[in-house]
């Protein structure tokens, strides 16, 4: 707290989508948060973290087996709403040298925890150009759900190979870009979009739903994912054919 | 036989890889087929068919619902060996009038029948640049399994949209070329080949293997598909691929 305000407060493990975390901006913050973040069955260690003002959150998937060998997926962009991951384009539109930058770091990241299998890292550019680690998610990750249509190895398929020590297979795009954006339920209701006729007039757009039985007010009920010849395209492309998909 | 010879025996229905056809050099040849294909329990109803002198046998899949909308994937080259697919690439490196006569004689041959569903329509092109229609599988075919990881919409998601009378999806390649090869048994054994791992350092290539129990020689254990920038380069791939998969 010497370094002053705001921060943010986090548990060292089991974030996600929000859960664990929380921006501290004043000292009556912390005492909510510490409350939240320590009661219960099971108290958590946490940490605080300076808050960055980030222009772009970058990830990059990375599949290592015991051999030590990497398959390296493209650096992407998410963009999260209320502190979910809303959509991901790849590659990231960010400078060669960004790119370039986050995929060291997400390398750097795993190979200091010797990670066997598939590792998302989470990343912030900053708007003076500078990648910073922000979190490993130690599995695979949303933000590289893209790669089961628009990758020539999935994530899935190489967190296999990676855990069974086989060789990794190529992580690159088939295209020159891919989008993906989550499906979010918008009401309590079943766990199905009312009708999925609209959705299918939509060209070169996959989707992936679920299962869940039940859908509530923000929770990941499935996902849709597009190729295009450019990262504006395949945006285009996810996002009108998810307003077509009505729950 | 007044035509002449050689001609082909065939049954009307049921053919498929080799079986229920037969090439007739001579009358004695008939004899055989006679008999071949109309003993047992249930005899089969023959036809005699012009043997055609091909340069490529040609194939196009097409997905029909009963709004009678359709989804025309390209049209590719398959080569047989001793009756069976041995590979296909798409798109056929043909002249554009053959690619258009091989998908206009695809839509009249389905919507002859009025077909709901997905059909292969097998063709023969002659030297003299003329397309003929062969036969037509009235499914999910050989020559459109490249369509899974070569096509925006497979032909086994069209099939199930097309019986569900759903909009189709688009049948395009995502790639400009792909290939594919049948992986045959080599050897009466197991299912399985005895290993993958160095058929897992070839790039860009998917392979499916179908759980059958045991190899025959000549029976179709899985297939390999590959994409490609030319129907060169994807046909190397599975080439390359498959022969370092050892039954």
């Amino acid at each position: 707290e010497s370094r002053g305000y705001p921060y943010v407060m986090k548990t060292r493990k089991f974030g996600y989508d929000g859960y664990g975390n929380m921006t501290i901006k004043k000292k009556n913050n912390a005492l909510v948060g510490w409350k939240r973040f320590t009661s219960g069955e099971a108290p958590r260690e946490l940490m605080a973290e300076e808050f960055v003002d980030f222009s772009k959150e970058l990830a990059v998937m990375v599949a290592r087996n015991r051999r030590g060998e990497l398959a390296l997926y493209p650096c992407s962009e998410t963009v999260q709403r209320n502190h979910i991951c809303h959509t991901v384009v790849a590659p990231a539109v960010v400078a060669d040298d960004v790119q370039q930058q986050a995929r060291d770091i997400a390398v750097k990241a795993v190979e200091a925890i010797e990670g066997v299998g598939v590792f998302g890292i989470e990343m912030f550019l900053t708007s003076e150009g500078e990648v910073l680690f922000n979190e490993i998610a130690p599995r695979p990750h949303n933000s590289g759900h893209y790669s089961i249509e628009a990758c020539y190895t999935s994530q899935f398929e190489n967190c296999i190979r990676a855990v069974l020590n086989l060789p990794l297979g190529n992580p690159n795009l088939i295209a020159p870009a891919a989008a993906m954006m989550n499906l979010l339920g918008e009401r309590s209701g079943p766990g199905v979009p009312d009708s999925v006729v609209e959705f299918m007039k939509h060209d070169k757009v996959k989707l992936h739903l679920y299962g869940k039985k039940d859908s509530r007010v923000g929770r990941k009920m499935g996902h849709v994912t597009a190729l295009g010849d450019s990262a504006d395209e395949a945006l285009g492309a996810v996002t009108a054919a998810a307003s077509d998909l009505l729950w």
